[in-house]
């Protein structure tokens, strides 16, 4: 659901009500049954679409979902007094219980059934407050997961970006780099590039960490000791990666569709093109967790909720890729 | 001229071969006579359209332009063996001749005829060979015009881009900021601001340094020490500026046009982006310099030199920018 103040579960009912979005899986939301319902009520969604249910507890076995249905499970407690645009310490535990719930429904479920997670945006900062340490979706359901190296995949409908450094300052990308973590990126990527771009045999392109790739060692040596390297270990295993290529570049040729994927070497070199263009279409797809996982590439907007107006196309390309994901469709 | 084996000549003479252009000012080309005419005939212009003069020597009063023609003087010697796509040094030394003259003309004239240079591609390589020290047309030009400070700004059909920091390393990007530098930056963008943009109070953007920007400081400290500092100090002169934005949510506004001038911490934070939808049409414009310079923002592409494949819109909207800065027009 996200968080219960945003606009999460708008999104989330305005994409369901979509009859070619609901026939593509059988949908579980964890989230407040209040404010579903009052959600599914913007989105057109009638009572009669909504099927709650109890919460599971530690066996899912008697879970008995509705296939035509909008499954609604709430992990409990009620929320009282939530309002739209207003974040509270109680929406931030019941948006942490709605992931745990899911994480639940994925992992410990006794049944072959393909799942996935869809995650909403959620407000980082209340869930710290009341879960110190929480810094987002990806970490938590890493740890849930019990895996120790999880890649972020920005999934556009132009192309695709994985940075190989996140959420660290620009003074430490250069150090943070080494060629397992390159290589490992990579490796990654090569095993998830057609849920990627939705081809068999996308062109992978490695972008360099300084202005003109290095200019041949004159401006940064990482080009030649760190990329290069791990490049040439990709190519072992899959051809068609190239690199490093410099960032004025390779996003110029992923425009223009002589690139289907980007390996950016920090965060703003990736996403900066990329949200130029994919702002409200991009999705964040976790890499390596064992489990699929996707997620709108926007954040709560706590200023536009319950008004209604929240576009849905970013949440509607999470759920396709999740589809597309399990059951390669 | 550009180095005469690369596209320089025959991206100069289609852009002249334009009445449009032609109209807009009285062109004198710093240029090989036989490299020159070759590209002339190319670009479909007839003999009788170039008038050839000799090099003025130190003193340029003598000089008769013809205002119907497309003066060409040539800085001599003349050229043996010239053949497109092979750089040589012979070719190197007249490039830089070339830009010699050309500085000669605008910084020596004798009358007050508004001046720009409009410069084509040189191989910054051969060029440092024969001329140790050479790393390009603006460092150069700097030089030549004795000036402290100068800005490359990427002018754009759709927004444009001023790095702040320009060839270093990324790991020396965040020690190089300083609230001065970025101050100084600013300054030259706001009294520039109109040619830049073509608007008389376009919004100025400046960019964060790190990932969303620095998330109130966990992500890095320069927003709140450097950049906010300069921000509000350029403020004070220009109201219309504002910053820091992270650079996943500036290009997507600039592209918008929600913002017309983007102030980027590096390189590539700008050009990514920037090149990604100006890589054809984008115009590199030196300011600081108490002159106008602009370039198209190619390199000299050996590979279809003499080809007559060359795209000239970079070009004609590097000619239509110095046009401009020099005349309001």
């Amino acid at each position: 659901m996200g968080d219960p103040a945003g606009i999460g579960p708008e999104v989330i009912m305005k994409t369901l009500a979509s009859p070619a979005i609901r026939g593509l899986a059988v949908f579980v939301i964890a989230g407040d049954k209040n404010v579903i319902g009052q959600a599914a009520s913007i989105a057109g969604i009638s009572a009669e679409e909504l099927a709650f249910h109890p919460d599971p507890g530690p066996r899912t076995s008697g879970l008995e979902l509705k296939e035509k249905c909008i499954n609604v499970i709430d992990p409990g407690p009620e929320l009282d007094d939530m309002a739209p645009g207003r974040p509270t310490d109680a929406g931030a535990r019941k948006s942490l219980a709605c992931i745990d719930l899911a994480i639940h429904l994925v992992r410990d479920a006794q049944n072959d059934t393909p799942k996935a997670i869809v995650t909403a945006p959620v407000c980082k900062e209340a869930i710290a407050n009341i879960h110190p340490g929480f810094v987002g979706h990806t970490e938590y359901l890493q740890e849930a997961f019990s895996v120790k190296f999880v890649t972020m995949a920005m999934v556009g409908e132009r192309f695709s970006v994985i940075p190989v450094t996140r959420h660290i300052p620009i003074k430490d990308v250069a150090s943070s780099l080494s060629v397992d973590l390159i290589s490992g990126t990579l490796e990654q990527v090569i095993q998830n590039r057609s849920v990627i771009s939705g081809k068999d045999d996308p062109r992978i392109s490695v972008a360099a960490l300084n202005p003109h790739s290095g200019e041949g060692g004159k401006i940064g040596k990482e080009e030649n000791d760190i990329i290069r390297p791990a490049v040439e270990r990709a190519k072992a295993v899959y051809g068609p990666v190239e690199g490093p290529i410099s960032a004025d570049v390779v996003f110029y040729r992923a425009l223009k569709k002589d690139t289907d994927i980007v390996v950016s070497m920090y965060h703003d070199q990736g996403l900066a093109p990329f949200k130029m263009v994919e702002f409200d279409t991009g999705v964040n797809m976790t890499l390596g967790l064992g489990h699929v996982r996707t997620s709108p590439d926007h954040g709560t907007a706590f200023d536009i909720a319950g008004k209604g107006v929240a576009g849905t196309e970013s949440m509607q390309n999470a759920v396709k890729l999740a589809v597309r994901a399990i059951t390669n469709r």
